[in-house]
C-alpha cells in the first residue's frame, strides 16, 4: 500500500530552538477519495504545531498532501494517519490537526486529532 | 410510539482507538413537527464527540434524523432524547450536542445537552 | 393527485390598486421530497410581484407551500408549479418566484420563472 | 381615525433646488401592531427622494413614524399610507419607500412603493 | 405599579430533570420606552439557562416581554427586573440575561446579569 | 485524447418548454491539472442556461465535471471546453459559464464565457 | 464666513488627459458639527470623478475636509457645498459625492449629489 | 490645562447594588488631535465595568468624550486618562477600557487598560 | 527609464478566438513607492478583458508586476501606464483596469480606466 | 549582514509605568523577500504587549519594518528576528508577535512567538 507517503514530508532545521513558538499551517485544497462510493472528498486541513528541532518544509507538505488524490480514505482514517506521518517525520513538541470535510448529503464532518511528545 | 428510532443508527470500528480525537458532524437541515401547533421546526443539529470503540456511520446519522420529519416533539425533549440515542448506540467517551432551531413567534432557541462517559 | 394544493392559497383585496409597487416575501423554510431518491429537498422560495386587485394572505401562503413536505417532485417543476398555483389564485401584474436549493452531491440549484400579465 | 398622523411630518426650504439630488433615510426601528393578531410588528423603512421646494426634518420624520407604535395596520397598507403622507406634507420630484419586516412564521415581506411628480 | 407583569410568565415541567443542559433563549424584538424623553428603545435578549424543575413557556415569555413595550423604564433597571422576574418563575439552576440595547447619541450599552441558585 | 467526455453528460425532457427560465447550477468542487506544472488546480464553475427541450441531469453533471480530475488542461481552455459540451448535449436558449479558480502565485483568475442560440 | 475654505483644494496636472477615465476617493474621517444641536456628526465621504485636467491633490482634499471639524452645518448643505468647492478647483468632466451620515435618533441619511460638464 | 475634564461625568445611584452584573458602553464616534502633527485621530472607545454604588449616565458620558475633540493627546495618554477619571467618579468594583483607534501610516492600534477595586 | 517593463509580458495564443469571453484576474498583492515621500503603497490591481488573439501568460504578468516594487510613481500614473502595457502588448477587444490602493492619511484611491478596440 | 535594524526602532517613555496595560499594534503591510525563489512575501504582523518603562514610537516601528522590504528571509527567521529586536529595544513586561503570510502554493502561514521578562 501506501505507507511511503511520509518519505515525501521534508524537515529542515529548526533556527530559534531554544523558543517555544506556534506555526499553523492552513492546507485549504486538500481532496482525497471515498472508498465506499468512490466520489471525490474536499476538506481544509489545518496545521498548528510547536517545533522542537525540525520544522516542516511547505512545499514538501504540498506535495505530500497531493499523494491523497486518488486515494481512498475514511475522513477519520486520512486524518489520523496524516497526524501520525507528521509526527513520525516533524517530532514536534506538540501538533494539533484540524481537518474540515465539505458537506456529504448534507451533512459536514470536522476531526481534530492531537499529539503531545512526552516530558 | 417511535421508541425504535435508535435502531436506524450504524456504528462502526474506530480505527484509532487508543488516541483520543474529537468528531464534529454538522447537520443544518434538521425538520421535525411542533406537537401543540402542528407547525413544521427546523433546526441545525452540532455533535461533537470523542469516540470510544465505536465510531458513528454518516448516512445512518442522517437516516435517524430524517424519522424526526413527521414526529410532533418539543425541543427540549427532541434534543435530550437524540442525544440519548447517540449515547445508547455509539457509546462515546463523551458527547455535546447543540440543537438550534430557527425563530418562532421572532424568538429562537438553542439547546445543549453533554454526555461524560463515567472514569 | 395533488392538484387541489392551490385551493389553501388565499387572496385578499389589494387597498391602493391605482398604484403599481412591488412586494417581495421570502420562504426560507421550504422542503419537498426528491422523487428519484426519497430523500428531502430543502430550500428557499422568493416570490416578487406586482399585485393587482389581490394581494397574497401569508398565513394560506405558508400553509399551501408545507403541502409539498412529503411530495416527490423534481425542483424545476415544482418551481414552475408554484408559480402557475401563485398566478392563478393572486393574478398579479407580473410575478418572478426565485427557488434556491441547498447542495447535493456538493452542487447547489436556482431556478427563476416569471410571469407577465398580458398588456 | 388617526389620518392626522400627517400632521406630525414637518418640512425645511431645499437650499439647493436647482440641482436634482438623492437623500436616502434609513429607519431601522418602525414598529407597528398587526390589526389581526395584535401582535408587535418591527421593520425597517428607507426612504430614497429628490427634493423639490422642501426637505424632510429628520426629527418630525422620527417623531410621525413612532405614531404607529399602536397603531393595527397590515403591512402593504402601513407602506402606501406612509408614501401618501411624505408626498403630501413634502412634495418631492420622486421617493420610494422600501418597507422590510421581519419575519412572521417564518416567512419575511418587503414592500417597495413609489411615486414620480408628474412633468 | 406594573409588578404583577411576571404573572404572565408560564413554567412547563422540565422532563429531562436529572441532566444539566442549557438553554438559549434569543429575543430580537424588545422593546421598552426611556423614562427621561419618553422616547422609545429597542434590544436584544439573550436568556441562557440551566433549568431546574421547570421550563419557561416560549410563548407566554414572548407575551410578557411585550408587556415593556409602552412601560418606562432604565436599561439597568428593565435587566435585572426581568431577571427577577424570570428567576422567581422558573426557578432555574443557573441563568445569565443579556440585553443589547441600540445606539442612542451614537452609544450602545449591553447590561449582563446573572443568577445561581445556592448549593 | 478525451473528447468523448460529454458522453456521460444526460439531458432529461423539460416539462414548462413553453416558458423561458433560468437555471444556476453551482459546482463548487471542481478540479484539474495545470499542464505546465502537474501541480492542481481549483475551482468553482456556475452555469446559467435556459432550457429548450432539455434540462441537464444534475448527477451526470457531477459525474462529467468529475472526468477531469486528472486532466491536464489550461483555464480558458477548460472554461470553454465545458461550455461547448453543455451546448452539444443540452441545447439551451442560452447559457453562460462562469469559472472561478482559486489563487496561484497570489493571482486568482475567472473566466466568464456564452453561448445564445440563433433566433 | 468660511467661503474661503475652497483655497485648500489642490489641483495637480492631470496627465493621461485624453484617456477618461475614473477616480474614487473615500474619506471615513468626516465630521462636522449639527448648527441646531452643536452636537458633532460624523460620516463618510465618497467622491467618483472623470478628470479633465486636472487631478485633485489627496493630502489637499484631507486638509480641506478636515476644515470642516468644528463647523456647524446641515447634512443637505455640507453635502452640495463640497461638491460645488470641488468643481470649481478641479473642474471635472464628472463627479459624484456620496455623503453617508452616521445615526441619529436611529436614523441614518445618505445625500448623493452630482455635477456633469457641458458637452 | 484641562484637567477638570472629569466634572462633566456624571453618576447615578446603582438600584441593584447587591448583584455584581456587567455593563458595556460602546461609543464609536471619539476624536482627538493628534499632538505631534496636529491631525485628528478616530477611534471606539469600549468601557466595560461592574459598578457598586454608581452607574455612568450615558448622556455625561458622550459630553466627557467630546471634550477631547479638539485636545492634542497620544493614545497611551487619552486611554489611561479616560480610565482614570471613569474611576474616579464611578467607582466601580471593575472597569476595563478598549481603546480602538482607526490606521496611521497603514498602523492600527488598540489599547486595553483596566482597574479593580482593592478587596 | 523604465520603459521596457513591457517586455516582461508575455502572450500566448488565445484557442478560442470566434467567442467573446471576459478574463477577469485579479492581483492583491501589488506594490510601488510614492514618489514624493518614499513610503511604499499597496493595492489590488484587477484585469478584465475580452481576449482578441492572444491571452496574457500569468506568471508574466506577475514577474511584470512585481517590477514596479521599488519604483517611484503615483497612482493615476501607473494605473494608466499598466494599461497601455497591457494593450501593447495583448491588444485586447477591450480591457478594463481597477487599481484599488490602500489608505493613505485615512483616505483610499481607486482607479478605474479602460481600452476599447476599435470596430 | 543587517544586524543593525534595530537601530531604527525608537521607545518613548511610559507614562503609566504603575499599571500593567495592553498595547496592540496591527501592520497589515509587511513585505520581505523569499531567500530560495526571490518572490515577494506579504504578510500581516500583530504586536501585542504589556509595557515596561517605554512604549515604541509608532513611526519608528513602521521605518523599521519597511527594512525588509527587500530582505532575503523564511517566515520564521524574519517572525523570530522582529521580535527579538522589539524585545532588546523595547524591553516591555511581555510580548506576543502574531506573523500572517498570505498563500503560496494554497497554503497559508501564520507564526506566533512570545516573550515574558523574568519576574
Amino acid at each position: 500500500m501506501s505507507e511511503n507517503f511520509r518519505d515525501t514530508l521534508e524537515a529542515f532545521e529548526n533556527t530559534f530552538p531554544d523558543r517555544d513558538y506556534l506555526i499553523e499551517i492552513n492546507c485549504p485544497e486538500f481532496t482525497s477519495v471515498c472508498p465506499k462510493t468512490g466520489q471525490p472528498d474536499f476538506g481544509t486541513l489545518t496545521f498548528s504545531y510547536v517545533p522542537d528541532k525540525s520544522v516542516v518544509e511547505l512545499k514538501s507538505l504540498k506535495m505530500y498532501l497531493q499523494l491523497f488524490r486518488n486515494e481512498g480514505i475514511f475522513y477519520e482514517n486520512v486524518s489520523n494517519r496524516i497526524l501520525d506521518d507528521f509526527v513520525a517525520v516533524i517530532q514536534p513538541k506538540q501538533v494539533t490537526l484540524l481537518a474540515s470535510f465539505s458537506a456529504r448529503g448534507g451533512i459536514t464532518s470536522d476531526i481534530t486529532c492531537s499529539y503531545q511528545k512526552d516530558a
